[in-house]
């Protein structure tokens, strides 16, 4: 199991410019667990720093290891690992505060400043061979959970923390704007808590028809219609208002509609990310009392999701459109940020490329 | 559709004395619609008022009309209804606040002391042809949700409001106390809120094998262990310890082992009422901030219910395992109180004893 | 007590169209009260519609009697009244829900689309002699408590209602921007739950003196800052983010200083209504979890509210700085819209002028 | 400021054996600081830790350092801290995780069943000259906060964590079940809270008056009555159920009186600890839906105890009763054992015994 012989990683130096690197491989800290690669999905953001070399105020100023959604096999554990042991099949949370501050110590921990996040400036992610992380934020995989799931664990925490931060129930009517990778584990996520109807739309009908095979009770194609005219669609599809709209496009336009469509006394959770100022409908929010919350990242999901992937509450296997192995790494590159499918795979593990 | 001929009511009048007698069909005042009723179903306490007239300090003074699982369709409407129409199929929610006090103006009207509720004494429930009712608690049923679902939103919805006391989401790990209808709810709106795992006892096997089918991800036969005994079975069945557990047999014993078998942080919910007062390892609670939660009906439930009904998220269909028609109440009485099957249904409408 | 002679009403026309007229008495319905009014403040609101004879949507299409912020004397009950007597001296909760709908019912009335609501059309106001109110929503004052306290348990419910929706709690650090009526009760009620430090912001400096006489820690005058400024200039005099900024004006820049100023993790509450439109840094607020919410009027605090006042927790008195009879309603108008001093009462009990 | 000459501390060896021993001063570890002690507060753990070696399962079977109510000043900082340096006046908080387990992660890190906590065996306290301790866990004292203020915080913290849990805001009613430190403590937050009405319980009647002092609305002194008969004076005096009771007590009546005193939809907190298993009227507790809420301890209580403190929000200065230099340790011992007065402090610095 233990092979290291080289350590091929995915490294992105700025703008249009990424590399296979070989990248040495270190022993785990005290606290930390060497770990063979399995399976990392590609992100939005990977592409971003690929092609922009940032994303907002995080700018990528010396080479990064991309990648963060991500599973492996414990290799080597450090000396003072307690709850993993090598052979343990693990999904990895990137998210690592570095400070036990004020946001750690109520349990927001992935609003510390501080935080170490995998493949965010300047940071390593995990698309390589061998890789170390914190043993607390890495969480043993089931038998009967597959790596890939492992590894898709990832995006389905933003669904979750969004849909807790929605408060998605039983009997919740919701509204999903945009039906890219986040978009789609919102909309399994929200019919897995329970949700009775969730309407999604898109502008990209293809990606409409996979979010209808996922659940969804309605789907609405999104043309050139203006946020009101949108509204009054959800409104005669649905037969009511959504209690909880969860925004997945970052588009100003979408964030509008999200406000008009909400019911009032519901949420409006915003995960995707757009322009820094938007234009918004803000007394109809607040008149009605419809709550706009935010959604960075998220805490607290890697159990919760185990147990449910663990229970197949979920199926995230369909999600999975694309692999290749680590050594074509700019081939999935260039196939993610087509848009093709929805996620592409990259299998780090030259012995084992299955699911 | 109105052929008001006669009104059969099942009528009891002290312990051990129930009668069928024909009762004077009113006009609905204001407030209230006129019902033609379609199914009822027989709940443990209309047998306790049957058999011992009293259940703890409401006592049955005068003759009274059990029922109180219910749904039927509309034949008149009070002057001042706005929502329902001759016609519409509905379900009952069988508690009417009286006042607008403290309880119901911040959305707990169950807590309401003055609350009028279908056959608890002195207020006559709705087990007999026509019944009026307030229409504001009157909840128009989807075509695709039968009037058997609609009468059995009443059990369901002790489940849900458990459910949503307890705090049950997505990946939560729920122990069921006891296997009775109320236990089968429960279980089932856990499942439906995303539990991804549940646990059910109980000391009858058979009613074990129902929760199976149910979706029980384990189930545990109840003999004559202590409760820190079931607890570690339970530890070993379930690898790790249950958030919640939900109480459903009112058992000493039973309360206790909830107490014991709790995760520290989580909640243990109430619904089985038992003897006034017991005895319980209240520091073992109060130190791992297990937080003990008591339930008195439900609110606010019938909205959530029909909409997850009619969006199949839960199928309550098995419950019913014994129909008789409004003629044969007494034997439909017999039959329920020998604890045979778990929900015996009573059939109101000559015309029409489809579920 | 109970003299009817007259009951001279202030009504509004239209634009600029104010008259004292005299209205009819009615007798009050089953569940209402007749109630002598004796102490009714003038809001912005009242002020509003006087000068533009809207409000928004809500347009002054029939004469409307104005005034909202009241408190009288029981004189009649009708038929089913059982929690008050004539000679009881109440203040008045202005908004009472019509329909039990899914708002009441889950205790969030102040969200019923079909609510009344006085002075808001088309439905009359109680700035007159003699007005009947649902009794459900006249709530006793105490001895200790004046009527004009009670009058001022209006405006002080918003501040109320926006605090528990912010969650200021014991230590709680806040920003209230602007120190108008509004910011001022939010300032008392937020100093009342706990709140460690209160800064207030305004551009109008003997406002912020008085915010500073009322228990601010801070005060800051704006005049020509960008929000980021403010923000910076708020962070040194505070020494850290706030906790939950309340905004109390509807100005843009103010709705734009309070996401920056506002302390990851935390709440922004939006009581001051602008214009419909804002631009504001969503990003900002969302990937910093910042929540923002509305505040629609109130509910369930009429009670709290008097429990607070009879314990002497807040001091409302020195927020009326004006007081006029009834017949100089048209005066009174004039004072309040000129912006002087804060809150004005009309007296309408012509025997009793106090407080 | 830095003279570690001795390191005198106060050692219990087992029942009854309580000790002054001289103890080896340690450089901190890279996350700790090295305080010099200034006061630290007799808890009554401590004092039943010397009496009889045990408290329930954590059984003295080393020597112990003995102290958690602790205040002191940085003396010497490890090579990872950054946020305090030497001369820093802190706070100490005792209980500190060791791992970063799943209690840790949702911020409910008093429930980590590794916790570290000062004087619960086999862990030291800080009764003593020079202590270690986590800088994560030390607290910055602003100027006009004092030492022994500081040392207050741990009290005061299990007051903030009980209300806290209890739901204590603007306008609660409150029963306080026992007027020792802990009732008082208690006391003082909720009012701080905004708590309208408090009741005081106490079979001690000069307790009671300390408590009248405090701010207690009333107190009632406990003889033989009943719970029934105490509950109906209680209802008498506040002319209403309280709708939160903190039980301070662990008496068994005691806890049945809150219980039965606790407005329906309330809240029963229980800090007092007592027998293992009590008896209690749990039906009672349920179908009135008055949860059952235990306190462990505290979490998340220090940056706003000491906000609170700063802005004189509450005064505990009058708890400390008695004071008593380190050397004295034995007499303070006896002196808090005996009863009488509230909280003895130790005072540990031979050069500055102020408070
Ligand atoms: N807040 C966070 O922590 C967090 C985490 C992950 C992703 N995100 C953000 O979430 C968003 C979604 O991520 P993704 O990976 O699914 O991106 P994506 O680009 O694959 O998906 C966005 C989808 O929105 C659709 N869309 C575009 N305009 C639309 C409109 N007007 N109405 C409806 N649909 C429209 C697109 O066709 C696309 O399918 C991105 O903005 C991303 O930055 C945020
Ligand atoms: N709080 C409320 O609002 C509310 C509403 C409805 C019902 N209830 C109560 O809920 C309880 C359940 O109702 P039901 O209709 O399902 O009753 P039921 O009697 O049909 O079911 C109780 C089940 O518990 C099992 N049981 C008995 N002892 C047990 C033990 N030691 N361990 C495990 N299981 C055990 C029984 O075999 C039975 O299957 C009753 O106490 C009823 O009064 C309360
Ligand atoms: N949401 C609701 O239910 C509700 C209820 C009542 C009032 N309101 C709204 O609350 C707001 C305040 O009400 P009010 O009666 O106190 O009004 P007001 O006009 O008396 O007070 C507003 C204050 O804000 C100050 N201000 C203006 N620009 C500012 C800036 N850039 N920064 C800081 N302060 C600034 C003004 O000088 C003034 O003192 C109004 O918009 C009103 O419509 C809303
Ligand atoms: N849960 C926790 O984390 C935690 C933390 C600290 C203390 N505690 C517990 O809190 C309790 C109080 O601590 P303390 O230091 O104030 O103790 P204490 O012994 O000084 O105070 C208890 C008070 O209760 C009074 N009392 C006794 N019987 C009574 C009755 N029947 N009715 C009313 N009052 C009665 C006593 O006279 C005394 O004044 C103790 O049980 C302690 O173990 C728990
Ligand atoms: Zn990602
Ligand atoms: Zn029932
Ligand atoms: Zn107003
Ligand atoms: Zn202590």
């Amino acid at each position: 199991m233990d092979d290291r012989t080289d350590n091929l990683s995915v490294v992105v130096h700025g703008p249009g410019d990424l590399r296979l690197e070989n990248y040495p491989i270190h022993e785990p800290g005290p606290n930390e667990v060497l770990l063979k690669m399995h399976s990392v999905g590609i992100c939005g953001s990977d592409v971003h720093y690929w092609k922009h070399g940032r994303i907002g105020d995080f700018v990528v100023k010396k080479p990064m290891v991309l990648g963060h959604e991500a599973s492996g096999t414990v290799v080597q554990v450090g000396a003072m690992v307690k709850n993993l042991y090598p052979g343990d099949r693990v999904a990895i949370e990137p998210g690592v505060p570095r400070d036990i501050d004020e946001f750690c110590k109520i349990g927001r921990y992935n609003l510390s400043p501080t935080i170490f996040f995998c493949a965010t400036p300047p940071d390593d992610g995990n698309l390589c061979r061998f890789y170390n992380h914190n043993a607390d934020f890495c969480y043993k995989l089931p038998d009967n959970v597959t790596f890939e799931e492992g590894a898709l664990i990832e995006p389905l925490s933003v669904g979750i923390h969004a849909c807790r931060r929605g408060g998605v129930t039983l009997g919740s009517e919701v509204l999903v704007c945009g039906a890219g990778p986040i978009g789609m584990v919102t909309l399994l996520v929200a019919k897995a808590m329970g949700a009775s109807k969730v309407i999604v739309t898109d502008v990209n009908s293809s990606r409409l028809e996979r979010a209808k095979e996922c659940g969804a009770t309605f789907t609405l194609l999104i043309d050139k219609e203006s946020p009101k005219e949108i509204v009054s669609k959800i409104d005669s599809l649905f037969g009511n208002k959504p209690h909880i709209t969860i925004e997945c496009t970052g588009v100003e336009s979408s964030i509008q509609t999200s406000i008009y469509a909400t019911r009032p006394g519901g949420t409006v959770v915003l995960i995707g990310l757009g322009k820094e100022t938007v234009s918004i409908p803000l007394v109809h929010a607040a008149v009605r009392e419809v709550d706009i919350r935010g959604v960075f990242r998220y805490c607290n999901t890697w159990p919760m999701a185990i147990s449910m992937l663990a229970s197949k509450l979920v199926n995230v296997k369909p999600l999975v459109t694309h692999r290749f192995p680590l050594e074509k790494a700019l081939e999935a590159f260039e196939t993610s940020s087509r848009g093709e499918g929805l996620k592409v795979m990259l299998k780090c593990d030259p012995d084992d490329q299955n699911p």
